[in-house]
């Protein structure tokens, strides 16, 4: 077992990724510590920060600690809030964007396949 | 992709589990919903409230999303608040208890083998 404070991690560098503005992305539990099947990363959007609008083959399960904002798809944008549980299918393309206040939420993706 | 509100989600029945006590389970995304590696549980502890020290062949990926409270297993009882992540690792014996103001905690669990 392990306890880790979100403090504690050390943010990715996303400042090269296109497309995205204003994201602290902390990964908090994943395969270098022995997570033998999905990671759980938190991500922190300032005030209208957003992800990129991006697809890839793995699905997304989030949940929305604090904050609100979008999630966008290729044909709509639905608000989100603290407390909402978000599934992104795997090849939809979506994109998290932040309201006023910013957005916090916890984001699980299944580890590559070996 | 979809939401869903955590209020929408019906909670699990846990009155007739051994050693459960104030916990309301509610499985926000699952295989049910088409996710196929893993699921997200949302768990609101009342005060004082516990789930059972038991253990199991999965792991837990957990983050604490507000109250606090201690995560036990057969050496130690370690504090846990909101923004703490926790790692379970498979047949570990483990229990969360909450303290005095309750806590709410994501814990994602791999779907079981096919």
């Amino acid at each position: 077992m392990f306890i880790r404070r979100q403090e504690d991690v050390i943010p990715v560098d996303l400042t090269r990724e296109e497309g995205v503005r204003g994201v602290e992305l902390r990964p908090l539990i994943t395969k270098q510590d022995g997570a033998r099947n999905f990671a759980m990363r938190l991500f922190r959007l300032k005030p209208a920060g957003h992800t990129p609008f991006h697809a890839h083959s793995w699905e997304h399960e989030v949940f929305v600690v604090c904050g609100s904002g979008v999630v966008e798809d290729e044909d709509a944008s639905l608000a989100v809030e603290e407390g909402m549980a978000i599934y992104v299918l795997p090849d939809e393309k979506h994109r998290f964007r932040a309201a006023e206040q910013g957005m916090t939420f916890i984001c699980c993706i299944p580890n590559p396949p070996e």
